[in-house]
């Protein structure tokens, strides 16, 4: 699905939000795990099963109040083969409730690499004379340091699939400054691949923005708020909300003044809502919907969409 | 395996090079292919067979003469959770062969995702009491447009378990320029990149290199030099020889004054070879190996190692 999927669910529910999928072990609550590890063994295939088993009652819990959702794969890819199946499981169980999905994955590589990368995450490999989804998302997080040969074989499969992208500008962590705000030349390494990312877009939607979307971090407002201005047809994807610092009183300037084209990311604040009721994680699902409503409630103060 | 243990392969093999695995379909040799599809299906169980049928024939043919191999990550990806079976069945393989094993998976995330990342490809994943390898590889390929938070949590693997990265400063590819020449004040971006590698590498090994090594182009023989007389203590894995039109001569600047502290990777010039010979891939080991050696003996006429 394309930007223009998002934009119209986000504006269904009113909710510009996505959950993150990132399933460290000390998030899922216990007694999922010991189920699972009891049934499957202390192992791989213990984990993934716990895992899936998380993901899935996370999912049921919002899918009618939260448009999307974004696996981070490194967490699947930790728990190697078997990870990345319960990354497929969950994909097909979160496209089934409705959710636009996010495959946090920031691959960059050229040509066709990038290309073979593009088929595992948005599009289909051919083999023979059948063609098979491996991974199947509607978006994926690229990084483009390597240039427009990182991007533009992805671009192709999202015009092909009406499918869509998120290069890395500015990102939330700390250390994100030691390159991306070098001044390179008259403009900022972040700007000049921001520029990028929005020229390799090309022609946009019926909301204005390109397949080519951007990550910009929340945790650093002002270049959020330059960037909004200077990349008008460019959908952002906002990490950095909650723990990492960001507010809804930051966040709001990546939206433009129809409160449209931009995305907040929450991952640890959602599905580790549980960790502060007090009850063990038995009522994770009614914590992480409490905690998603309010998120919600929160960015709505600051920004009303059209 | 850390920088020593290569450059101690390197050097009684006396073959500074590494032999990328990346099995595009047309790659792979047809009766290899149609004896997969007639077995298992024309589909992606028969296909992640005949990749990993060819990989292992690959490095049957070559573990006396060629001491690592690169498996690249996407072509796996491309195949699901099924490829990524047989990734880690390649690289075990690989392990078994005594070959040095680079993860050519580009990673780059921040803090415990690139945590999670670094378990999944070089280090153990915990569960319960136990701790479990997932791909197992002895380096990989990071990006890091994220700055010094994506690459701290891979080094800190890498020194718990004696292993090692490449981090991508000046890549091979025509775009590579768009953003890593871009003069970033004094310098330009890819030299910041580098000197950022440099520095998080920390201590120093038996021949002079940090576990933080470099990807620099065989493509920009100009910027391996001037790279290699200011990253004196980072090791450099060349793509760009061969198909992508570097040379012999000019990878020899990605030495230092003893032979030490590269390794160049051929892709397509080594698993494709059979193509040039006429015998419809069936020669496909014998193809390799020739020009394996050929590469090795290119590459020797302008580097001594000593």
């Amino acid at each position: 699905m394309s930007f223009d999927h998002l934009q119209d669910q986000i504006r269904a529910m009113k909710n510009p939000t996505v959950v993150g999928l990132d399933p460290k072990p000390e998030y899922v609550p216990p007694h999922i795990l010991q189920a699972c590890y009891e049934e499957f063994g202390a192992n791989l295939a213990g984990a993934v099963h716990a895992v899936y088993r998380f993901n899935c009652g996370l999912m049921d819990a919002l899918s009618d109040i939260v448009p999307a959702v974004k696996p981070q794969s490194a967490y699947y890819e930790r728990l190697g083969w078997r990870g990345m199946k319960m990354l497929e499981r969950t994909i097909a169980y979160a496209k089934e409730k409705g959710y636009f999905v996010i495959a946090d994955v920031k691959r960059g590589d050229i040509g066709s690499t990038a290309q073979a990368y593009s088929e595992a995450w948005l599009g289909k490999t051919q083999i023979g004379e059948g063609a098979f989804a491996a991974f199947g998302a509607d978006c994926v997080t690229v990084n483009g340091y390597m240039g427009s040969d990182a991007v533009n074989p992805f671009l192709d499969t999202c015009r092909a699939e009406d499918k869509c992208l998120f290069v890395l500008v500015k990102t939330s962590n700390p250390s994100s400054g030691e390159l991306q705000d070098r001044m390179a030349g008259d403009r900022l390494v972040y700007q000049v691949m921001g520029e990028l990312t929005q020229r390799l877009g090309g022609t946009a939607g019926k909301y204005g923005f390109t397949p080519a979307g951007a990550v910009v971090g929340a945790t650093y407002p002002s270049d959020l708020q330059e960037l909004r201005k200077r990349l008008e047809q460019t959908f952002f994807l906002v990490p950095g909300y909650g723990a990492q610092g960001g507010t809804a009183a930051d966040v709001r300037y990546a939206f433009d003044k129809h409160g449209h084209g931009a995305i907040v990311n929450s991952s640890r604040g959602i599905m580790c809502a549980w960790q502060k009721t007090g009850k063990n994680g038995e009522d994770y699902q009614e914590a992480a919907r409490n905690a998603a409503i309010a998120m919600r409630d929160d960015i709505r103060q600051f920004v009303t969409i059209a």
